[in-house]
C-alpha cells in the first residue's frame, strides 16, 4: 500500500509518500513542503498547490491520499485560508482518481507517537525512526505529512485484521 | 466588459455572467446555482464545483471573475467548509487564465442597492431591475452572484473615470 499524506497550511503544505512493503516495512518515497510566497495573489498560490500535488501523485503513484481532519483553527480568518488550501489539495486527489481519507490530529499522533498530545518535534523524531531516515524531515510540515500517511497505513492494517478476525 | 460573479457557499454556489455593452447597458448572460448534494464526499463536491465553474467560463468567456471577500463566518467549522469551496472556485478561474477580484459584502450591497446593510431580497429585487430580467433570479445565491459581477463593473467604471480625470 502506497499513501500520500498531505499536511495543509496557508504558508507551507507538507507532503510525504509512504509505502508499506510486502515485508511490512515502512518506506519513504519522498517528502517535503510546498512553500507559498507571501505577497503572491491567493489564486496563484492555490494553482501552485494544485499543480505540485498533481505532479507528486503522477510521479509517485500513491493509491490514496490522507489528510488531517481539521475542525478547529486559531480564528475564522485563518480557517478560511486553511480551507482554501485544503479544498484545492482534495481536488488534486479527486481529479487524479484518488480517494481522500481524513484523520483527526489525535488519531495521527496516537498512531505515530502512541500519545495524542505529542508535539511536532516528537512526531518528527518518531517519523524519522519509523521510516529509518538518515535525517529528520524538514520542515515539520513534511514530518507531519509523513505521520498522516503512516496513520492511514496503521488504520488500514487494523481494519484488515479486524475484518479477517470477523470472518 | 464581461464578468463572472461567484457567490460561494457550502450548499449552493451561485454564479452569474454580466456584460456591460458598448451602450453601457447591463446584460445577464446566465445565472444559477451549483447545488451540492449532502452526503456526497467533500472531494466529489469540490470536483463538481471546479468542473461546473470551468464549463461556465468556457461557454460564456468572461474576462475576469469576481467573488466576495469573506472575513467572517458563523464559526471556524463553517469557515473551513466555505474556504474549501472558495479555494476551488478561485482555482477554476486561475487555471482558465482569469484574474480574481475580491469585494467586501459592504461594497457589493452598496454598488447594487446603494445601501451596505441591504438584505438578500433587496439585492435580488435590484439585480432583477438593473439587468431588466423577466423574473427574479433564484435561488438568492444566483442574485448574489450577479450582484458581485455588477459591483465589479461599477468599480471598474469608477476606476476608469478616475484615471481619465487624473491624466
Amino acid at each position: 500500500m502506497r499513501v500520500l499524506g498531505i499536511d495543509c497550511g496557508s504558508e507551507y503544505t507538507g507532503y510525504g509518500v509512504v509505502e508499506e512493503t510486502s515485508e511490512r516495512k515502512l518506506l519513504c518515497h519522498v517528502n517535503g513542503a510546498i512553500k507559498l510566497k507571501s505577497g503572491t495573489p491567493m489564486a496563484v498560490k492555490l494553482e501552485k498547490i494544485f499543480t505540485d500535488i498533481k505532479a507528486i501523485i503522477a510521479q509517485h503513484q500513491p493509491e490514496i491520499m490522507a489528510i488531517e481532519d481539521v475542525f478547529y483553527a486559531i480564528n475564522v480568518k485563518s480557517a478560511l485560508k486553511l480551507g482554501q488550501v485544503r479544498g484545492v489539495a482534495m481536488l488534486a486527489a479527486s481529479t487524479s482518481g484518488l480517494q481522500v481519507a481524513e484523520y483527526s490530529p489525535l488519531s495521527i499522533k496516537s498512531a505515530v507517537v502512541g500519545y495524542g498530545r505529542a508535539d511536532k518535534f516528537q512526531v518528527q523524531q518518531m517519523v524519522t525512526r519509523l521510516l529509518n531516515l538518515a535525517a529528520a524531515p524538514e520542515p515539520t510540515d513534511a514530518s507531519d505529512a509523513l505521520a498522516i500517511a503512516i496513520c492511514h497505513i496503521h488504520t488500514a492494517a487494523t481494519n484488515n485484521r479486524y475484518q479477517a478476525a470477523s470472518r
